[in-house]
């Protein structure tokens, strides 16, 4: 059983404000506009999607693996969508690629 | 409707491999050892506790501008188990303090 302990803040009001979401090696930059609009910074809906594809591409392999055979590379591409669901604001799909 | 697309590679084995997981500004490095161990690097589920908590910082945030007020401040923790469900590797659960 591991548990991981991650922090987030957020310093301000929603539209002004700024945030760091932490992981190991990185604090991630986020804005309203990186997350909403086209602004500089990451945002939660890619940790989810990057979360995601990388548990997709090491469980692949590791399936691979487990034939006897050795992976050389195997790349994942997630979409994540975020919009309205019943009128609130929502992760509406994650769509993943190999 | 905003779409995200992030992607991750996984190189080798599982055991021996190593991948990365992308984000903007980031390109997060992982190995069976920082994700199941106390390897270096970050793991998905450190992504997706980051994800959480910085949603969830962002939201109350977003509450409490609502109400006129200014919030200076929101620091939220998660913490992912990582365990056995049903016999099967998988996220047991995700608390969040803030």
């Amino acid at each position: 059983m591991t548990v991981r302990k991650v922090k987030s803040v957020w310093n301000g009001t929603l539209k002004e404000g700024k945030g760091n979401m932490d992981i190991t090696g990185y604090s991630g930059p986020f804005t309203f506009a990186s997350r909403f609009e086209n602004g500089k910074g990451t945002n939660p809906e890619e940790l989810v999607g990057a979360a995601q594809s990388g548990c997709y591409s090491m469980f692949l392999s590791a399936l691979i693996s487990g034939e006897g055979l050795n992976p050389a590379s195997i790349e994942t591409e997630a979409a994540v969508t975020l919009g309205e669901v019943d009128g609130e604001i929502g992760r509406a799909s994650c769509r993943e690629r190999v």
